[in-house]
This record gives structure tokens, C-alpha cells and sequence, in this order.
């Protein structure tokens, strides 16, 4: 017998296949066989070359050339849809698909352009943006893989996609998450697993993995994701593409779909994900010159500030290992790879160890269970749906706290905060200059197998969320078998247990093509200036 | 038999009373009578001039003198050692005195500057700041009225009192506060009743009321407070002073000593109190100069922004009686001639109702007693004092929060905020214009009767704690018991209740003499703006 869960989730399935219309889909036998793992040169393959043409721009140049009307919306909306409706195709990624409402609004943007003499309604006009789950779009639901939350169309829209709209923006597509989002994975009951464009046995990451593996395929320039412990670097990384995780109280997050909402031990924070470093500039400032803080109390009134990054060399404090869990050697080629066009392009670089990485990464995971799972557990109770195991650590085992405990967090959370900056503060390089930039991994490996629950540590990308630090990922390199060899584990990891376990997890031909990147760390509040200082680091990577 | 408790607090009282050197006392007999109520020109009658000249002086016009090397900070603090005793003497302020400390940091900062040539260390050299007793300054103590809390001299200061040093301060007594700081008297079972200077049966606020204290008899320019639902702002209008609420995560409050420590429901801020609005303007500066945020991770990297007022009609928002609780006549007199100055200056005033202010006054005692009192309770039991009947609303009667309320309660506090931010918004003028400042009164009454629980209503305040605006409270008037008569309670206010009983309270002649102030409120970190807008204030008071 079927559980009535598995039927409310097989019929939820079925109306999103439902809203994808045959028109936009490529013909299964078209399609490239189930055992083709790198997928990620399809769309050129088989979409029609005005497709690929559009969809192989940036955000940054589609909206250019709308702005000079040498695109319409129209244009650019329907060949995004083509090559979105194509990448879930391949890997799953869909959980709302409404290219009706879309097209409506690009065809009144155009019609806006046209009768204005060419004025555009803002940034962004015209362009196709992707929405993770948990963003709330009017009459769309934002069921969040919860079978329980199945069913119920939302009767407003969070406030970023209000301001996005502003700005120009089109919405045509939500993207899939893991159950609870608190896993770095992306599957869950209702639209299961989402996977890897550069090899279909990974997973994209989490849990904006619907962002990654959609921007991996180009199926749009721009998407946004959430981040409370690594949730936008993570699939940014694995999925070979851009992301920024911003300070809390930059963006707005006000009426965005969450697990564990209203929790204010470590907040969740929203940003973009996109096809280029260019493109998180152009959503970031976008975003802010719509105000936010006229709308989310939490947000701060500070306007987009142009950075401009000094002639002088650069300082970067390189981190390669926390000295918690040594990364695979994928991701340590990686970082090397960037220390070395660092150096060679004249910028001061050297090794870095960050202040007790563990005893952060331990006071994080409190935050995550302050309540003890009790709402995720209410959630899949609410449906009886099981869950998927990647979230068990955060719902079984754990006590709720109880308010003097929650003082007694806040208490070593904020001891940890204030002893981190004091020690930045002193951290200078060998020739004695303060730190512009600090690199880090975005986790120990090049993606992760799909559905394996092998991402042991979280660390690289979490310890920042309790710092609240900004953070840019940007891809480096892809995992090869053939110089990113087995061996065993280092064994100078302070978790040596997940260390070990990590390493034994490392077979090369299953990593195989998995992309790497790392993340470009500031101060808090630094979006604008780590986004330049990101763009210093691609340079020297492509020069 | 006395208690353990009584012997130790005798035995601290002791202790302050040796601090204390004779040659700064006025003797006994010379003082006032006890049935002299207002004591705030006695400095003036048993001084030398030499004193009142200096310390008639604002803090602005001191640090000018000293740097333009017109006055030395041995000369500067001897003098409000001086006035701060005799200050003492009449209403009972200090909690802590340690002038050798002071003068000999003042003799090093004179040293400093004849040595360089007529260098300052920085823009408060050799200014004396005056500091509310959770201040920690290393070597004293920082027992808060706690009887459990006598004797542990401070290992470190405050990151507020090193920044401070930084700019120049000199630091030489601690002031006066009610036991917990949940209460706006200034009273408890180690220091007693501390007064006000216009009225010694009135008490002088709180919970920051020693400095209110000690300001109203200028006693020191400048001193800081702390304030949670109205500390700085109540103090500031019971004593006739100035005050700012900054924002959050705008002045470090790291290492601060503090009841409900680490709570992050409704966060205490710390700012100034002083003698004139330049002074607060000059310490703001000074302190921000010191980048905060290198200190304390809660800082936000917000130099000072210089602003220059409009030259235009400004526009302001007057809310003389918020709904819930009608305020004395004395207190609406006070706002009737803010209105008439403005209007006067030809500026644009309009009546103005808040929203739903019961409802976010409800949300912000919840926040005040999440840990259903266990926090207070635990240190006063640790003694065994029975603590001050004025926060026993803070103790007893309630339940803590599990963790799922908790975030019920964020939840509820968020949506608040929310609507409260839009309806400002969506608030113009008659004339159709944005307000650039919104005006309330700082609480029911013109002072209150010392010791008599009869300060029954703080939502004036605690309002804009829980929304985190900026507030800036300037003297007015006092009240007078010939104009301002009493009558019924007007029975408007929501809470008709607790009108009516303040109501009852307001016996003219009870009040006689309390100063009055009001608040000139504008959004969250505008600390600057603020400033600057109260200035237009005074001015058109002034005028």
C-alpha cells in the first residue's frame, strides 16, 4: 500500500510535470543515455543556436543589450526557459515551473521599453532570474520539499522578489532543496534527487542545489539562494558557478519561506548565485538601490559603495586546511593553484591558520538544535513523511535548550566572535602588512557523491556564517583522477574520526570532473569590497 | 540581628565612604537642610569659584580650552572631583570613587601635552566622563547594587572605557543604579536611594540614574549610560540633561557587566548622557573615531557621518499621548511648547499616533522577562537580599520561554516591526511630506516620587527599544504645580487602568520642580541625523 504521503508527493510531482509544456522539452530519445555523467555540454548539443547564443551571455550582458534593444525580454526569457526546461530534463532540478507568467511579464517590459523610447524599468530588466525554493512568488507554493506543506499557493511575495521585480526582473522557475534545507545535499520526499551537471553521480551541493545545478547548465544567468552554513558556497563550488554570501542584515529575507524560522542563534541569509562575477555585482547592487531597509526592519540603510582595489599588491592569508579536517586533494590543488597565480601576479601571499576553527564549528552546530529538531520533526510528522537521512544529526539526539542555556550560547558565541577579530587584528604577513583577503576551501571535497551522505564537515563554509563574515566562492578546477590521487588521510586533523572517514571517502574516479572552488573572505558587511578583491583572484587564475 | 547581607552591604558602603577624601567634602554642617528639595544651585553657594568656573563649562568648551592649552586636566578634573562630592553629599550618587586614579592619568595627559609641544592623545584629552556602574574600569568593582556581586575588582575595563582612554578620557567615579537595571528608580540594597537635584524627593530616573544625578549637578560633562526600555533617555529627562539612545550595534557594549547578560531578545545599548547636545555630539564622534568594530564583532564599520540639516521647513511627527497611557500635564505642556517653538521657527508640525503601541510594548516586556525572571532571581538569592520591590514585575509571576516560544515571540516581534516600519513609510505630512522627526514625550511624568513605584508605565521608551531607532532626549521644562493642575484621568488611554492610577499619582506638588524632556526619534543607526535634528530643536526652543 502506498503511504498517503507518497501520494500527496507523487501528485505534487505530477502537476509540475504538468506545467512544463511539451513545446519546451527536448524528445527522451533525444536526450543523452542515463550513464553519460558529464551532461554539461548537452544544451550546445542539442538546442537551436539561438538558444545558445542568448543563454551563453552573462546577466550583466543580457541586460546591456535589452537595455539597447538589441534583445527584448521575450527573446531572453523564452531561450532561458528552453535551457532550463532542458537541464531539469538532465538533472532533476525543478520544483515550480510558471513560463506563462514569465513571458506575460517580459512581454509587458518589452511593451514598457518600446512605448517609454527605450527606458528600461530598472538594472535589471528583462532578465530571467532563478528562484530557490523557500522564495515566495504569489499564487506559486513554496512547499520546500515538505509533503506536509504541499498545496498551499502563497498569497504574497517575499520581499527580495518584490524588489527584484522592481528592478526589472523576470521569474519563470523555483529550484530544489533538501528536506529542512539544513544539509548540504538536495533531495528530499516530494521532488527527490538533484544531481550534477559535470558528472550525474554528484550531487550540485546544497541546499541551494537546484541554484547550482541550474546556473551550471545555463539555464539562468542569475539565481537566488539562502545561506545559514555554507548553502549558497557550497552548490556554488560544486556546480562550477558564483556565489556571494553576504553579511546578515544586507539583504532583505523578510517573508522567505525557512525551517527553524525565526531562530535567531545564526541566521540564514540571502544571496545571489550566477554565471559570472559580474553578475553578483549586478544583483547585489541592484538589490540595494531598491532600499531594502525600507522594507525588512533588519536590514541596514547602507547604499551600494563603489570599491575600487588599490594598485599595490594585494595581502592574502591563505588557509588551505583548517587543521579540523584536511580537504581531499582536489581541493588542495585548488588552493594552490590560486596561491600560485596570486604570487605570480605579484600579490603578497601566505599560510594562514584561522582561530580555533573547531570550537567555532562546535558552537555553530548548538545553533542549529537550539530547539532540539522539534520544528523540523513537527514538519515531517505533520505529513509522516520520513525525511531524507542527511538532516537526522539535526532533529534525533539532540534536548531543546532551555533559555539560560540559550544565554550560556550566546555567551561562548559571542566570546568566539570577539576573540576571532581580535586575532585578525593582529594577523599580519611576513612583511608585516594587514590581510586584504582570507582564502579558504569551500568544503573537503570536489562535490560530493548524490544521496551518499558523505559531506562529514561543514566547517569551511559554516565557521563564517557564525562570523557573519562575506564571502565570495568562485570556481577554480574540476577534480581529475589523474593527478588528484588517493592516499591515506593526513591524520593532522583535529576530527581525526571524520577525517579518516573523509579520506576513505575519496576514491578519484568517483570525484571524477567534480568542480572546486574557494571562497574569497572579508570583514562583515564587505560585499562590495570582497567582490572586487574576488575579481583581483579571477584574474590571476585566468591570466 | 542584621543579616549577612546587610553586614556586607555596610561593609561597601564603608568602603565608598573611605574612597571618598575629606579635603573634597563640603563639612557636614554647611550643607543644605534636608528640607531643602532643590539642591541644584547649592554648588554654586559652597564652591570656590575657581571650581564653578570650570565646571559650568560644557565638555566641548573643555577640551577646547585644554587643547588650545587654557586649562589643564588636573586643573579640569580637580574641579568636578570637587562638585562631583559635593553632589554626592546631597543625593547620594557614587557607587565607585577613585580620584587618585584620575588625577594621575590627568597629570600624565598634562605631561603628554607639554612634552609634544601641545599635542591631545585624542578629542576627549583630559576630559572627565563620569560611568555608570556596569562600566568596568580594572581594579574596581562593578557590583551593580548586587549584594552577591561585593568584592571582585574588575580584571579588564570595558571595551567602551578602553576606547574612551584612547580619546583622552579620564575616568574618576561610578554612579548609582537600581538592583537588575529593570527599573527606571535608581535604588537598591547596597547604595540606597540615590535623588534628584531639582527635587530630593523625586527620584532622578533610571535605570542609568546616577549619571542623570551627577549630571543635573554637573558634576561631570559627560557620562554614560545604559538603556534597555528608556535608561538613558528617562534620566536624561528626570534630571534635566541630554541623552542619546543610539542604535544597536553602533557603540560596543563589549565587556560590559549586565542582568539578563546574553540575552539578544531586546538588547541593551550604551551611550552618553551630558550637559549640553554638542557634548553628546562630541562623544559620539570620539567613540566612533576609535573604530568600535574592531573591537566588538556586534559593531558595525559606520564612521561618523557628518550631517548638515535641510535648509528647508523640516517636518515632524508629534505624538504628545501615545494612546495607551496619557502623560501628565506637565509632560504634555512640554510637548505643547516644542509644537508652538517649531511652528514658531516655521517648521511643519502635525499630530501623530504610533502604531499599535500596546501591542509592541506587550511584545517588549515578553522579551524583558523570557527567562521568567531565573537570571535576577539567581543573584538575588545568591546574597539572600531581597532585592528592590520595583522589579519584582521582572521576577516573579513568569514562566521562561522554551525555545519554540522563543521563536513565536521573534516571530511576533519581526511582524511587528514590520508593520510598524511600513506605516511609517506610508506617514506624510498634511502637506504631502516625508517626517524627518518624530517627537514623543520620555515617559508619564515629570520625574516620580523616590522610591514609591509609581513610574507605572515606560512604553514611551521601551518602544523604540523594541523598534532600535535612534533617540535623542532634550530638556524642556519642569513641572509646575500652579500651571500644571491636575484632573481626572482622561480615560483615553487604552490601558485605562494604569491611566487612571497614574492619574491618581499626580498630585502637583508632588512633582513640583521635576524636569521634563522629550525624545526626537528618526530610524535605526541615525545617530548623526538625530544629533543634528535635536539641535533644530533646541534652537527653536531656545528661540
Amino acid at each position: 500500500m502506498v503511504a498517503l504521503w507518497e501520494e500527496k508527493a507523487a501528485a505534487k510531482r505530477a502537476q509540475l510535470a504538468a506545467s512544463i509544456p511539451k513545446e519546451y522539452m527536448v524528445p527522451e530519445d533525444q536526450l543523452p543515455p542515463a550513464d553519460r555523467l558529464d551532461v554539461s555540454n548537452v544544451p550546445k548539443e542539442l538546442l537551436p543556436a539561438d538558444v545558445i547564443e542568448i543563454t551563453e551571455l552573462t546577466g550583466t550582458e543580457l541586460v546591456a543589450a535589452m537595455a539597447a534593444g538589441k534583445l527584448t525580454s521575450v527573446a531572453v526569457t523564452t531561450a532561458f526557459i528552453k535551457r532550463a526546461v532542458l537541464a531539469h530534463q538532465l538533472l532533476n532540478i525543478f520544483t515550480e515551473f510558471f513560463p506563462q507568467v514569465a513571458l506575460k511579464r517580459a512581454a509587458e517590459l518589452d511593451e514598457y521599453y518600446k512605448s517609454s523610447g527605450g527606458k528600461t524599468v530598472g538594472p535589471l530588466h528583462g532578465l530571467p532570474v532563478s528562484l530557490k525554493d523557500q522564495f515566495r512568488v504569489k499564487g506559486v507554493e513554496a512547499c520546500m520539499g515538505y509533503v506536509a506543506w504541499i498545496g498551499e499557493p502563497d498569497k504574497e511575495n517575499s520581499t527580495i522578489v518584490d524588489l527584484l521585480l522592481k528592478a526589472g526582473a523576470v521569474f519563470f522557475v523555483k529550484t530544489n532543496i533538501p528536506t529542512s534545507l539544513m544539509a548540504a545535499e538536495t533531495r528530499n520526499c516530494v521532488f527527490g534527487q538533484t544531481v550534477n551537471a559535470y558528472n550525474r553521480t554528484l550531487a550540485p551541493g546544497g541546499s541551494s542545489g537546484g541554484e547550482g545545478a541550474i546556473l551550471s547548465m545555463k539555464g539562468a544567468p542569475i539565481g537566488i539562494g539562502t545561506d545559514i552554513g555554507g548553502s549558497i558556497r557550497i552548490p556554488s563550488s560544486f556546480s562550477g558557478v558564483y556565489g556571494i554570501r553576504p553579511s546578515h542584515e544586507r539583504f532583505p529575507y523578510l517573508k522567505v519561506a525557512n525551517s527553524l524560522e525565526y531562530s535567531e542563534t545564526v541566521v540564514s541569509v540571502d544571496g545571489p548565485l550566477a554565471v559570472s562575477l559580474d553578475d553578483l555585482t549586478l544583483f547585489s547592487k541592484a538589490l540595494v538601490a531598491q532600499e531594502p531597509w525600507k522594507h525588512d526592519p533588519r536590514c541596514i540603510a547602507l547604499p551600494f559603495r563603489e570599491y575600487e582595489v588599490p594598485k599595490r599588491p594585494l595581502v592574502f592569508a591563505i588557509e588551505a586546511n583548517d587543521g579540523v579536517v584536511t580537504p581531499h586533494p582536489p581541493v588542495l590543488r585548488a588552493v594552490k593553484m590560486v596561491t600560485e597565480a596570486l604570487k605570480k601576479a605579484g600579490h603578497e601571499v601566505f599560510e594562514f591558520k584561522s582561530y580555533k576553527p573547531a570550537e567555532g564549528v562546535e558552537i555553530l552546530v548548538r545553533a542549529w538544535t537550539v530547539d532540539g529538531g522539534a520544528n523540523i520533526q513537527g514538519d515531517l510528522d505533520a505529513s509522516g513523511e520520513p525525511g531524507i537521512p542527511d538532516i537526522m544529526p539535526f532533529v534525533k539526539g539532540h534536548k531543546a535548550l532551555t533559555i539560560p542555556e540559550l544565554f550560556k550560547f550566546n555567551k561562548d558565541k559571542l566570546e568566539y566572535k570577539t576573540a576571532f577579530l581580535e586575532y585578525m587584528n593582529n594577523t599580519l604577513s611576513p612583511s608585516g602588512k594587514p590581510v586584504d583577503a582570507w582564502i579558504r576551501p569551500v568544503g573537503v571535497s570536489a562535490s560530493v557523491p548524490a544521496g551518499q551522505l558523505k559531506l562529514r564537515y561543514l566547517g569551511y563554509t559554516g565557521l563564517l556564517n557564525l562570523l557573519d563574515y562575506t564571502c565570495v566562492a568562485i570556481p577554480v578546477t574540476k577534480a581529475d583522477p589523474a593527478i588528484d590521487v588517493a592516499a591515506p588521510a593526513p591524520g593532522t586533523g583535529e576530527w581525526a574520526e571524520v577525517e579518516k572517514l573523509s579520506w576513505e571517502d575519496y576514491v578519484p574516479e568517483d570525484f571524477k570532473n567534480g568542480p572546486v572552488g574557494v571562497q574569497i573572505v572579508g570583514g562583515r558587511l564587505e560585499e562590495e569590497r570582497m567582490l572586487a578583491v574576488a575579481g583581483v583572484v579571477e584574474s590571476a587564475l585566468k591570466a
